[in-house]
């Protein structure tokens, strides 16, 4: 069950500060008063650091410790912050790979997690991490998201990625184009559809979003002449969540379902490869762009960036993308 | 060897009408008033028919045939018109295929491509031809391409999409995604390469204009994680064409690429198939996608869509592809 929103109450949402060497505590600091009028945010991650870098942006508010989410409210001059991890960061250095970094970023998502699922939190919006730095201290997951299904026992799960007026969920995403076919089954489909169906529904608040499911092949085949996946796997993953009670159509050409759904015919676009979706993404979002988790017990969105060590502790990173990932967190915690 | 415009004067252009049951009569009526602003254009078609049509859309200029394409010149008032077929068209019917339509659309198109090569004209725009109408009249060609090619003796050739700020060129086009990975070479890609850099230069009247070859895989392959196609078959290419003086640098991952070259960063994109390039042409350009023949030793430039015969006849039809086709056309006869 996800916490719900009683009255007009904005959410409270847990900020994490990621890999204190990244620019997630630079981008946390410099979004603060953006962070304040979306929602009521609350920094898990170091005090010490995020003094360091209040100073950095120039920032004039002040860092109040608490031990719990709710224990004061935020406002634009006071930045509350739970203290997470008991790493000791003083050795880390912004830009640099280092343990007792990636151990307190997981630390710091663990106790957001936990926090927001006893409902004291409405949700998470996570700053990044950094691969390597969690290898260097032996945590072996490949991103967030991977930490968050395991602590909250989530076995369907994904990552829909979100600009103003475009959601799009992939059924494949890094690997080769050549290993597509092997990875495209109409289960996979099908369940792709479904969580973004679930999260179009609350960030949209429709009860049936639009949902337009993307074609393989150019010209969706062109009636089989160009390519039998719609026919053989994509049409009966639509069929069957119609059959659930979506509202999915396709699959659709490609290109012309992105400018339908840009248009505003669609809600959400399932996709079936990484630079399908991405292209009408990149092309649309730029820095707007937003990580969604689908399928989660909580609401959990992200910036759409790494950690840019090449620029991280200069004070000069952009906050867009963490500024666009709490508003889309607080219209999916406003959402039915 | 292409002509060239003396001085400043507006390049002759020739308007193909295409089948006359589809949509070209009624958008070279509609847009007539536009075209005269951007070229001295002069109809190859059927007379009677374009006085019809005329009507339909309300026109007041006035038909005049002529026997040379620089008999008079055209003006807002008056539309000059080559007869160039002598097929019967009296029982032809909007929206409906038919072999006297089919044939004149070829006749037109052969007598555009002779008066151009003679140098009369300076380059060809054409409305749709339908391949049915075409077949019917036992002319066997998938379009106007291979009709061009073939009357002008061209063996590398190809047809671009371009919208404003953005040209693209397709490796492969019309076939099953998984058929891509057969058709990529090396050699393929640098003749898409050669013959685009051709055409961004006129268009852009740059001279090393700026290609950005795009890559098969997310992420470029990532370093060989994700494909090999970056390493085996497209930077080779690259190479071989920067061997030849061309401004190509790739590949990229194609997700940014679009994005970049949007922003300014690219004059042109090398798309290794069908959807690559079409899901950021279609967002980016709608109506205004032009396409462009480039190879050929005369300049020509085509609408983006087809005959839409469901709507022939009806005096509905958006004329803006043909104005931007127009508008590409003249700026390809004033570069160098």
């Amino acid at each position: 069950m996800l916490p719900t929103l009683e009255g007009k109450v904005a959410p409270r949402l847990l900020i994490t500060m990621g890999d204190v060497a990244g620019i997630g505590p630079e981008i946390i600091a410099r979004a603060w008063t953006n962070l304040t009028l979306l929602c009521r945010p609350v920094v898990v991650g170091d005090p010490e650091w995020l003094n360091r870098v209040i100073q950095l942006v120039a920032s004039h508010a002040v860092v109040r410790t608490v031990q719990r989410p709710d224990e004061i409210e935020a406002s634009r001059d006071v930045i509350p912050i739970l203290p997470a991890s008991c790493q000791d960061l003083s050795g880390v250095v912004p830009g640099k790979v280092s343990a007792a970094a990636g151990r307190a970023a997981y630390d710091f998502l663990c106790a957001a997690i936990d926090w927001t699922r006893e409902g004291v939190a409405n949700g998470i919006v996570t700053a990044p991490l950094h691969k390597e730095g969690l290898r260097a201290a032996g945590l072996n997951y490949p991103g967030h998201t991977e930490i968050l299904a395991e602590r909250t026992g989530t076995k369907e799960f994904a990552m829909l990625l979100s600009v103003p007026g475009l959601t799009v969920a992939h059924v494949t995403l890094h690997m080769a184009l050549r290993d597509v076919f092997g990875q495209l089954t109409t289960g996979a489909v099908l369940e792709k559809t479904r969580l973004l169906n679930d999260v179009t529904r609350r960030l949209e608040n429709r009860v049936h979003p639009r949902i337009g499911v993307a074609a393989l092949n150019p010209h969706a085949g062109d009636g089989g002449l160009f390519g039998d996946e719609e026919v053989r796997i994509i049409r009966p993953a639509v069929e069957a969540a119609r059959g659930d009670g979506i509202d999915a159509t396709g699959p659709w050409p490609s290109d012309t379902l992105f400018s339908r759904a840009h248009k505003g015919e669609f809600d959400g676009v399932v996709a079936m490869y990484h630079d399908q979706g991405h292209i009408a993404l990149k092309l649309l979002g730029g820095m707007q762009a937003v990580n969604i988790s689908a399928g989660l017990p909580i609401v959990r969105t992200s910036v759409a960036h790494g950690t840019a060590y090449d620029i991280a502790g200069k004070g000069i990173a952009d906050a867009t993308s963490l500024i666009a990932a709490a508003r889309v967190a607080a219209s999916l915690c406003a959402g039915k």
